[in-house]
């Protein structure tokens, strides 16, 4: 490995940052055909990006197309960056968001497929940016789903390289800088689900701008809504629920497993260990808090259920408890209902839930579920080997025994994940939030889902924070959306040595 | 490794028993000199805890005086049970405390060094009562002591048999079962601190009797007071504070090295990473908490200072900080002021600490410091791995590289330490606290720590629990206290197994 390929870095920096501008042309004729002023400032936005991005891409002309891990891991990083300090431009050219920090962190909530909010009134916003809000979710996604696909598993991060089949494993230092078959396969699946989604949501009752939105939203686990309430405003219209319940726990499922249920395989969805844990412990833990909800009266949590009319029935319980628990595992962030009003029990369960995140290969953030079978396995043979040191048991998964270096890989990834977790919590109380709500703004952003506990709850925005607080929920969302290593390796001496 | 030899774990826990029984006729002469009705209780405690020991040791002739892992483990767990199960029978015969759950929470919380208590007024205690209580820290020191340096390392369990290097290491089947040379010196270590300490603490001003409690209290980092408001009771003599906090540090401190030191061998304490990261880990932290009390203004906190006239100079304000950050690092929890009333920074500082703990072979509880070292730096490898993944980089500690098996070992234990907290928190609200109480009892708990946040805060009790919560939090010291897998084995179905 010589010193880095700059230019190629650059090239496809310019790559992406003209797909960016593109959908910023997407996003124009929302305002221009609804006469709204911000029209103006979204196509500037689009021309300035693709005039950058057309730039960065001209003037690199690399000698060399090979791409080695270290510039593999600064495309990934400085591309999410690049999109969100491009994405960030229609906002502040409309002067719907004038504030950088705030630009900022809405953008990278967007392309993080976080889904936090600054936006205090979102229905008073113009269609052209509520749209390129939802789009900025839906490229997130795409992105993810190429980097889980084709490039982490070269990286060998993030024991992602236990799912992927076709991956040459950790030892290829080279990287391939096409998209796969496979890739390309995937992206067909999930622009056709957003349209699916679309389809069902217009037929159950939403304005076919809301259902556009909230299919793009939905798909890349993303959870930005076009309404204040979110999706609580279809408390109305169940099926609006029904339906986004079932596709957000389809965007949370390894996307390679929906690729074999749509050719028939269905058997081998359910041989994924993955798969049944994640729908299993979803169906499980939405039983528990529906039971909680009907009859659970909690001691000392003094105020009652936010949302009246909510919970008249068995139904509506089962209802909530299903969308919110799938909410938040698949790391959306949609809000059918305010879970921090039900108990305290309940909304401890479903911190723990932050912690959970959906399945790898999804667009899901999070720890993922794989990571905690393998964590949960690998402890239970901790015991086994205190009695039998000198037995040598791997970790079986999916009737397949885990490298020793994926294990490990796996181990390190959640202790760096709850380190972050606590060093986050402590830096946000000294922010100016306090315990409970630096706690589940920590937890959120670094998960990707969205809403969180105290002033940020699922009925509340972060508009509040200062703008310090803002960048810092930004970097948060950065390094959890793409699996700690991938940008926290920038931050190591080793990475800028030349070897 | 055939049948479980029972005889001989009868006879330990025998052997246990009747040691337990003793110290209860030395706590007798306390009620008994000073009048108190409690003295018939302690006795008749004593004489019926002797006799169950008398019976199990004499009617238990093991054949064999082999014991095997399984049989270690067992004696660990079932020692640590016997010692609680006759230490509240004082309790319980006196009056004192007539709650069954109420008594065995109080006896574990001694013997697990925690410090937590469900007393609400300590002071009108039998003096004889209050002893007992100091005894059972004491008691829970020494077994801490003889655990970590005699036994886990043969079990090994929890790394620990990183730091002895007398340990023969995990391949050892067989448990010698006397007490090794080391652990008799440790012991008198052990023994002459507590002295010294208790010498200092009556020239300082405290009276003979409260000066023994807490030396007790403090060697064992236990935490216990004979005052309602703990260590702020001589918030007027500074003196007293500043010599517990220094015999709190040297609690924490790993006892080998404390023996070198004895020995005049300054410069190897000073070659330990372990300490090093102990030492400059409070004072640094320390003087972030000093500089909050003295200059920061929390913009949420409604609540002012909660003890007058202590923070009145800036060393009052260095004091207090010192004392609550070594008392939260040792996981010694006495109490000089509220850290909870401080600011939500201190407090989000102070419950990252709750998951420290001191060193390995000190009587410390909690994770440990040398666990963080090992971790912190086995993340930073893995940062390299992803770089050069064929490249083969040990974790090195104390200049020596740790085998693989070892990192393993701790990384599993942190892992499953953390699975266990939040768990715990969730079953805590279950049983009626509210989240951040929740939060702030299950990580004192399982650390050994003793105050908590919350409704469990430094100036509240454990008293209002419910008994089920009570006998959770007891259950949660115990695995906390015996480094969770000397336990949690026991509930694995491979354990009962013949082998």
């Amino acid at each position: 490995m010589g010193s880095l390929n700059l230019k190629i870095i650059y090239r496809f920096l310019g790559i992406t940052a003209i797909l960016n501008g593109l959908f910023m042309f997407v996003a124009f004729p929302f305002s221009y055909f609804n006469e709204e002023e911000a029209a103006a400032g979204i196509l500037i936005a689009g021309i300035i990006t693709v005039f950058i991005g057309l730039l960065l891409y001209l003037l690199n002309k690399p000698k060399s197309t090979n791409i080695h891990k270290k510039e593999g891991y600064l495309i990934v990083t400085l591309g999410w960056l690049t999109l969100s300090f491009t994405g960030m431009l229609p906002y502040l050219f409309s002067g719907a968001i004038p504030s950088i920090s705030d630009a900022f962190f809405e953008t990278i909530s967007g392309y993080s497929t976080t889904g936090s909010s600054i936006l205090t009134d979102i229905e008073s916003m113009p269609k052209g940016i509520l749209f390129w809000r939802s789009v900025t979710h839906w490229i997130g996604g795409m992105g993810i789903i190429v980097l889980t696909i084709a490039i982490l598993p070269l990286l060998g991060i993030g024991g992602m390289q236990l799912f992927m089949a076709e991956a040459p494993g950790p030892s290829a230092d080279k990287l391939h800088p096409r998209i796969t078959d496979t890739a390309k396969r995937l992206y067909l699946i999930y622009v056709s689900l957003t349209f699916a989604e679309f389809f069902l949501l217009k037929i159950a009752g939403m304005t076919w701008f809301d259902a556009i939105n909230h299919a793009m939203a939905t798909l890349s686990t993303g959870g930005f809504s076009t309404k204040n309430s979110s999706i609580a405003y279809y408390n109305n219209l169940p099926f609006v629920q029904y339906i986004i319940i079932f596709f957000m726990l389809i965007a949370g499922t390894n996307f390679v497993l929906i690729y074999f249920a749509l050719k028939g395989k269905v058997r081998k969805v359910f041989q994924s260990e993955e798969f049944k844990y994640y729908l299993f412990g979803i169906l499980g833990t939405s039983a528990i808090i529906a039971v909680l909800i009907i009859f659970y009266q909690d001691p000392n949590l003094q105020t009652t259920i936010a949302h009246p009319n909510v919970y008249g029935d068995t139904e509506s319980a089962i209802r909530h408890a299903l969308f919110m628990v799938t909410s938040v595992v698949t790391t959306t962030g949609f809000v059918s209902a305010d879970f921090t009003t039900w108990s305290f029990f309940a909304t401890a369960i479903f911190f723990a839930l932050f912690f959970t995140g959906g399945s790898a290969g999804s667009t899901s953030g999070g720890v993922k579920v794989v990571r905690h079978i393998i964590m949960l396995k690998n402890s239970f043979l901790e015991f086994k080997k205190a009695l039998h040191p000198n037995a040598i048991i791997p970790v079986r998964y999916d009737g397949k025994s885990v490298s020793q270096t994926i294990v490990f890989n796996i181990l390190s990834f959640f202790i760096i994940y709850m380190l972050i977790f606590i060093m986050a919590s402590v830096i946000l109380t000294f922010l100016g939030l306090d315990f409970i709500s630096a706690l589940g703004a920590a937890a959120s952003s670094l998960g990707n889902i969205g809403p969180g506990l105290g002033s940020v709850s699922p009925v509340d925005n972060f508009a509040h924070l200062s703008s310090t607080a803002k960048w810092f929920c930004s970097f948060l969302m950065l390094i959890g959306r793409l699996e700690l290593f991938t940008v926290l390796i920038l931050f190591t001496p080793f990475f800028w040595r030349k070897s």
